[in-house]
């Protein structure tokens, strides 16, 4: 058990000052120290190690944001939702919960100023860009990479309640689907196709704007996908689902008593002609390579929509199905040692491994690697019919890197300072 | 907000692969990163820091146990208590709940195997040694340090109903108070009086026994431990309080609808003439400071304690003071850079961090740092009356270190694999 060998020389000979030619950003949603470590017990044993478990450099990350109020100092908001978390290591800054690489402002539905993003950094200096998420790529998490608004709802041109200012016939943006296509990221893959087909205010649907005007190939199989050779002449929209792409397992939900699987171990269900996370990521790698350098985050979004509805196996199964693109990554990051890799969450969620015999709050149990019993239970208010959604929580969070400047994720640091790192700091050495 | 400078040329400046001649090692109980975090929150801010954020190499560290059983391979505890857990960086071995540095069995009541400790090494090679704690000093995580015993509860004499083999007169090594002492630990301070107090099997108290057969010093107070300038030739006894010492703050218990205090901050409580953990810490480096090195434990136990109880205001008050033990750790390793200090916890805890209007469970709110609201929940069956105790959890939990050999806590670990770095890894370089 354990390692035998000081690290010291390992680590030294691992630090690399130089700025990072390209940044390959992996985040799993909700993916705090208590969901690794419940999924690495499920999926390789408590003494076993994920691929995220490897990188050499790892520290705790703040994941707090803000409250709307009249500025400039804003109250501080403890649990933050996806998008001012996202919008933290996007754009430097924190913001309000809802908001997408806008700042801070005195309500919801007042729009914030906007704030630059890594991936539009990347864009001006020449370098590819990719965005992939297994939920809609309009969802907080890829949003945030590429459009500015001030209320996440807003994903499709239908969605507009929240942002009148932001619709394009009243001289605005325009919804995330919209600015997201605008933005012209090379690789934009994930679900969410149903805003697509929502219709602009121009009258053509987003998918046909991105087709004609922003000049994007599509792809709605993992076929398709395979079938892309190159982003050199047209970017790729890749649109695999209606809404949130399909998770690995079926659900199994916590309930007051204890839940389980008739043998304990997690369901594999049907994606159908979805691709995987991990076929995403590498086809997302090959496009982008390019000795100039990209930029490319990589979400597993459904580890926290699978918390929500206390559902282990689904949050158990888009780690693993994300470890899978971290692994990829690595594989990359070995061969292109000026890329910097960055694997972390964006904030805590609700699930706790708790002793077996814990009792009356929700609780589910699976077999996990070892043979043995494991038991996780929810942060929750358990009010209203039915119970209300287990919540996002407030821990810090950890941050693991390789690569160029990845010394800079040790430590406790901020969110946003990600930011700084995967633009490039100015070398210490 | 954050740091601005690449850190690569520091951290590189501070990985040192020479086997530490000393080590300080200290231990929040049940201090994860959602308590690191609440109490960050309340006592510094969102974006202050900590003395214990600021130690230059940090990971993450699992902290499983084993299950009673046939063996050898016996069934993995994914929650544990504080007696394997210490136990584990201890002696470099899992063991089983309940167990103090000896290994699992069939049976809680059977005896497993001693497991020679990192004190008892340090002991051997002719250094100083010093345990010291918040709790009883022969509660399970300074027990562990110096004592073997088959069940924690066997803390004095009068408390072996399971461990009858473990007594004096049938033999055995006796109780942890009895094997503390016998030990010859030069620093030992904490609680648990009444524990001293108890008979031993031969007929005086162990506290009777530690003085004339052990020669110990005593002290009772703050003023008394002030009073004591050496231990070259007696070790020193501290008992500070009859039972766990007294907490900074008055407990602010969580409830069903929320709890919270008049005015929103936590009430400091009256400790009588008991020293604080930074003044025990100070004491115990100074009177082990020798140019040969010694191994120190600190504990801050009642994180944990508080936490059981759903009592935050108990929990931030003693990592507080913790964290005034790690600045008194990092200062003197300032000036002693041959000393390894180590900072993390031995297993996760109940605290959640939650929206302000999470609702129905137990929750309680406190006024941060910031001036604004944070809220907590805890991990709990809620069944009984009154309700059970908040629960140990089974997420990994941040290490951090600085010094000689430092750079091992990086990445992922095992509590276990501290074991090894205490004693001192073979350098790489
Ligand atoms: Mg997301
Ligand atoms: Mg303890
Ligand atoms: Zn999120
Ligand atoms: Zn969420
Ligand atoms: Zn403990
Ligand atoms: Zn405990």
């Amino acid at each position: 058990m354990g390692f035998t060998q000081d690290r010291s020389a390992d680590l030294a000979g691992a630090i690399d000052p130089a700025k990072p030619t390209s940044v390959i950003l992996l985040i799993g949603d909700g993916m705090d120290d208590s969901m690794i470590t419940a999924a690495r017990n499920y999926s390789v044993g408590a003494a076993g190690r994920l691929a995220l478990d490897e990188l050499p450099f790892s520290g705790a990350m703040t994941t707090y944001g803000l409250k709307v109020g009249a500025g400039p100092d804003y109250p501080i908001a403890y649990v933050s939702d996806s998008a001012p978390t996202a919008s933290g290591w996007s754009t430097g800054k924190k913001t309000v919960d809802g908001r997408l690489s806008q700042g801070p402002s005195t309500a919801a539905t007042v729009p914030g100023e906007d704030y630059e993003t890594v991936l539009e950094k990347f864009e001006k200096a020449g370098k590819l860009t990719g965005d992939v998420s297994t939920a809609e790529i309009t969802d907080a998490t890829p949003a945030a990479a590429a459009s500015h608004i001030n209320a996440r709802a807003c994903q499709g041109p239908a969605n507009m309640a929240d942002c009148t200012a932001a619709k394009k016939s009243n001289g605005g943006k325009g919804s995330v689907a919209e600015q997201l296509v605008d933005s012209g990221v090379d690789v934009l893959l994930g679900g969410g196709a149903a805003r697509f087909a929502q219709a602009t205010d121009a009258g053509p649907t987003v998918l046909d704007y991105a087709k004609s005007t922003r000049n994007y190939a599509v792809a709605t199989t993992a076929a398709e996908l395979d079938a892309v050779t190159s982003v050199a002449t047209k970017p790729v929209l890749g649109l695999f689902s209606s809404a949130n792409m399909t998770r690995k397992y079926a659900k199994l939900e916590a309930k007051a008593g204890g839940a389980t699987t008739p043998d304990g171990t997690c369901a594999a269900q049907d994606r159908g002609t979805q691709p995987t996370l991990q076929a995403m990521t590498e086809k997302a790698i090959t496009l982008l390579d390019n000795p100039n350098g990209f930029f490319l985050q990589v979400e597993g979004a459904s580890v926290d929509k699978a918390e929500h509805e206390r559902d282990i196996c689904g949050a158990i199964g888009e780690l693993e199905e994300l470890d899978l693109a971290v692994k990829s990554a690595l594989a990359y990051q070995k061969t292109h040692p000026d890329t910097l890799v960055i694997v972390t969450g964006d904030h805590a969620h609700s699930t706790q491994i708790v002793p077996d015999d814990f009792g009356g709050s929700m609780t589910a149990t699976v077999t996990a690697f070892d043979g043995d019993p494991m038991t996780v239970a929810y942060s929750s208010s358990y009010a209203g019919t039915p119970p209300q959604q287990a919540t996002h929580t407030g821990a810090q969070i950890r941050v693991a890197a390789i690569g160029p400047q990845a010394a800079n994720v040790t430590g406790v640091i901020d969110q946003t300072d990600l930011f700084a790192t995967m633009l490039g700091r100015t070398p210490s050495t």
